[in-house]
């Protein structure tokens, strides 16, 4: 199916959400859902879910609504989680580490194959299945694994060159949980996952939750 | 200043962008700026900026654009981050731990003061200054402490119990890092983090990489 080429962020964000959705209709056996529904559901608006979905073509049938199965296997194949993805990360203290264990990315079909550190009683070290390389490593050892998406769970300090070693290992897709941004070639997409954030949207809504009754 | 109803959560999290990028102007000792110059710094569009600033008033000065240092105030009081939030932490494992010791929380005002676990050997423990609870006395040790946000860093199977603590404790904010959702209260707000979801964000634009060029 030809994609249209601008297609919201946010847009790619609630796919996964509904995604999730899908998945729980379909493991109690719901055979077929609304946007109504699925709103109702994931606590959005039917107006939301058909536009984003209208960006992708036309899903729903007249009368019936969304064939759970149907819909679950569109948007698992357009979100390109109908297959599976080989994970690298850079920086194995608790954070790296806890990525590395994390039950949820195996599930959804992103296994952690190799990790990297700069600290040499890590180094060589096989933790969960995974080996650590030193970071300086990336570049020649990354091409021959199979990784395609990049995690940084380093400092600060040391996320440009992780970044920067990934990158030259040939990987596209970068997830970074390091402060600050990182700078990449063109052709490298980088997702940020800022935790302060997180919080600021509850502050936000707990400073004004007088107004949002 | 009367805010509207009916904010979208997405504005919000981008007044969480648009504070980070006000922040590094104003460490740079940049006295003004434009939402044209705001949008091309952190890859938006300024009609998407103007747009989100429009829901809480009018922040530009015809002729001049923003002035940085009262668009970060204003923006930061909207998001209520101009003072200190307490946070409790929910399970001490590697990922409760990452987020116990994350410098990102301290600096922008989120200040962990609490943890709770269900293992003996953690529970009576200091960690980073931070002294572990067992959850059950989540109830009875948070009104006292002063902790307004919660997060839930356990597993999936005690999620609901971490949570029901925080709530019976009075905690009206969650972050969940659990997955699945969790069931509370309807004045309890609850945001969730599913680290998967990234992925799949990641893995869209790899999927999709040859027609968004």
């Amino acid at each position: 199916m030809a994609r249209p080429k601008k297609i919201p962020g946010t847009t790619v964000s609630r796919l996964s959400v509904y995604v999730r959705a899908l998945q729980k209709l379909r493991n109690e056996g719901v055979v077929t859902t609304s946007s109504e529904k699925l709103a109702a559901q994931i606590g959005s608006t039917a107006a939301q879910i058909r536009k984003d979905l209208a960006y992708f073509g036309q899903f729903g049938v007249p009368g019936r609504g969304y064939y759970v199965e149907n819909l679950y296997n569109e948007l698992a194949t357009i979100l390109g989680i109908n297959r599976r993805w080989e994970v690298a990360i850079a920086g194995v203290g608790y954070l790296g580490y806890a990525l590395l264990a994390y039950n949820g990315f195996k599930k959804q079909g992103f296994d952690v194959v190799i990790a990297f550190d700069r600290d040499p009683a890590k180094i060589g070290q096989t933790w969960e299945g995974v080996k650590i390389y030193d970071i300086a490593e990336a570049p020649s050892v990354l091409p021959e694994n199979g990784a395609e998406i990049g995690i940084i769970a380093v400092p600060a300090a040391g996320a440009q060159e992780a970044c920067d070693a990934f990158v030259a290992g040939g990987l596209k897709s970068i997830l970074s949980f390091a402060p600050g941004r990182v700078i990449t070639p063109s052709d490298v997409t980088v997702k940020r996952v800022d935790l302060a954030m997180e919080l600021e949207w509850l502050s936000y809504y707990a400073t004004n939750a007088g107004e949002h009754a």
